[in-house]
């Protein structure tokens, strides 16, 4: 711990590093476009391999894009990985991602310049189309590593215009020769922001991330009778507008009465013929469901569907659904978990252990290796957004972590 | 009563006419287009015009384009007026208003080739844009007629392409000398399609108008904050998406609760960002509530915008109102009323009195004389739709009974 104590992460150049790589593609009012596989996202990734470069990595890019920085340890064998995305939203931010890609870069670095050599090799990975912004699915980098999608049907993913992620990968230079899987990870770590607002609002700096909620999205259609909404009385209505009203109202009332981490929440909705003296003939209307436990997920689903089913019965109207999206929890290894607390505490930081309610690479790199998440705050709980901030001081608190952390984990004897 | 007895309406000039009609604007799958003042209606106009004619009546434009058919009686005097309009919405019916001008003009034929001359003179109007669907107000002819707008403010009213009521009049030839407001008419009578369900569900014949509901047309606006659906915890947010469910459903259980003749209607909401990740940041949404009692209707307005209010503040969302329309119920003539019922009895006829649901040029012209409404069923309730239909029994049975009921007026010596 003698030589922990001692490394200091060099906080200026981590600030002065991310506000380097978003120069590229920054928007005219703040932020940051660099989809992935564009033009922005290879000047990205370029500046990036220069980095590591100059650090004295040695970088191999894979047949999906992923990139990887090696730094030898005292011993070969799997390497503690460390990492991120660099790909933005549209409409992006400086932090998200790139805070986790360019904070392993400076671990790298400060125990460099510090000469400290751990006992096994250091890896910094970069992903490939975390955000899926441009092509689905989102996560699909690491996805392919971990074997959960072959890598052929990554590639012929196309994006709005038919280009496909094979041609755009080749165009800007960065299908590698690697094979998707290598190098296997002896663990991983990934710091990020956490586009959300409880740090914050609870004034906590570190957030000791479990795990990754389990997800599932899924789009109801209520096709009901349109109908003149000045001759057609109450009690001969069949209104797709009520029943979507009634399954987002139940939505809430059902995360409420569940409580603990169940979320939900009803984001889009569309009627026909959407007229104020119209009633709907069809609403379509998307459930977000989300909660840390897969049965009590399981539960949320189940309830709102019969309770969905009630209401259409009731109304005379008729319901499909289909399934968007569904993910099962991921829970984090107990022990690297643990160790992340342990160090936050060390350093003095106040701390929370909390899931991740977005979906991160750390939860796919979960299913081959230990693996863990640091969170730091956001600003108002903003990502995703040109106005994404986390302050100086929580950046540099959850990179001296990830050090620290990452060093335990590469000079470890069991 | 032994003249009104012998005059039966000519039934199959009736349907043909009706027929006739439908074929100028029709749509290639059935139905018509024949918006106010298109070309469409012109040729509509000039159909209707030269029937009139054939018919031995008199005809005058008015300077907003209504049509008024005389017929003399034996005496001079305000006419005994009928008539509703034969503009339709893009994709309209062959009944809606063609009937109620048919109708009134298949009774003079009738009453003419039965040689029946009444006591006090017949006319037959067409008023002017009656739908709204190019030029709004809607039931703008009649509106200006009773002078309840003035005419160069319904002359300067403007369709989507920037081209004015005056222009289209003059266009198709249809701005009239006449001034508006004459012919002053001695009370008014319009027979019309239900456009609801009331009567075929109840298997009835023959609908005796009440009056027409009041009208409360109100758009809110909700402004919540947008945020991440999975990183954002139940408490910490402002959902404007759950308060527009939350007073879309409140109204459907606030005209429950009311009972009577209230209706209640969300027909139209629009969700921003509308993403199914993302809290709603807007909620722009609709109310439609009618009552034919004003004081019920008010008391509706005001318990909506309470419970929107403490909804809104429940959730920390701002919410403005604004009023798209607001019309007080009209109340028809009571002694009109009942002859329109005892007819109705007299050709044995199963009737109900009930309200007008949609809005009818009749409630314009009750500002200025005894006025009344007789309604047929409408199959499937169905209205503005080119599936729009009334079986031909339906039809000449109202015909029938606006018939009697405009000899009876016209003769009458009170």
């Amino acid at each position: 711990m003698s030589q922990t104590a001692m490394a200091q992460i060099n906080g200026a150049r981590l600030l002065e590093s991310l506000q380097a790589l978003g120069q590229i593609g920054a928007l005219p009012g703040g932020g940051v476009n660099r989809l992935a596989l564009s033009d922005a996202d290879r000047l990205g990734r370029d500046w990036a391999v220069a980095r590591m470069r100059e650090s004295g990595l040695r970088v191999e890019v894979d047949a999906i894009g992923n990139i990887f920085g090696h730094w030898p340890g005292l011993q070969d064998g799997p390497p503690v990985m460390m990492g991120s995305h660099i790909d933005t939203v549209r409409t992006g931010g400086l932090y998200d991602g790139n805070y986790g890609v360019l904070a392993a870069l400076e671990v790298v670095r400060t125990l460099r310049e510090a000469g400290i050599k751990p006992q096994r090799p250091l890896a910094v990975a970069i992903f490939t189309n975390e955000e899926g912004a441009r092509f689905q699915p989102d996560m699909m980098g690491s996805l392919v590593y971990v074997g959960g999608m072959p890598l052929a049907q990554a590639l012929a993913s196309c994006d709005s215009e038919g280009l496909t992620v094979a041609a755009e990968l080749q165009r800007i230079g960065y299908q590698g020769s690697v094979p998707v899987g290598a190098p296997q990870a002896d663990s991983y770590l990934e710091l990020h922001i956490e586009q959300g607002p409880v740090l914050e609002r609870q004034g906590i700096q570190i957030g000791v991330v479990e795990g990754v909620q389990g997800i599932s999205w899924t789009e109801f259609t209520v096709a009901g009778q349109s109908n003149h909404a000045g001759t057609t009385p109450m009690a001969l209505r069949h209104d797709a507008a009520l029943v979507a009203a009634k399954v987002a109202v139940h939505a809430r009332e059902l995360a409420q009465r569940m409580g603990g981490r169940q979320l939900a929440t009803v984001g889009a909705l569309q009627l026909s013929p959407n007229l104020v003296n119209v009633i709907a003939q069809k609403a379509v209307f998307t459930v977000d469901l989300r909660n840390t436990d897969a049965a009590a997920l399981a539960q949320a689903e189940a309830e709102l569907l019969a309770f969905a089913e009630r209401a259409a019965q009731a109304e005379g109207v008729q319901l499909r659904t289909r399934s968007l999206a569904r993910f099962e929890p991921v829970v984090f290894d107990a022990q690297l978990v643990d160790l992340v607390e342990s160090q936050a505490s060390a350093l003095a930081c106040t701390h929370l252990r909390m899931p991740s309610g977005a979906g991160h690479d750390a939860q796919m790199l979960a299913r081959v290796c230990p693996s863990a998440m640091i969170f730091v705050p956001s600003v108002g709980g903003l990502s995703h957004n040109v106005r994404e901030y986390t302050a100086p001081d929580d950046l540099l608190r959850g990179a001296q972590i990830l050090l620290q952390v990452a060093l335990l984990l590469a000079n470890r004897t069991s």
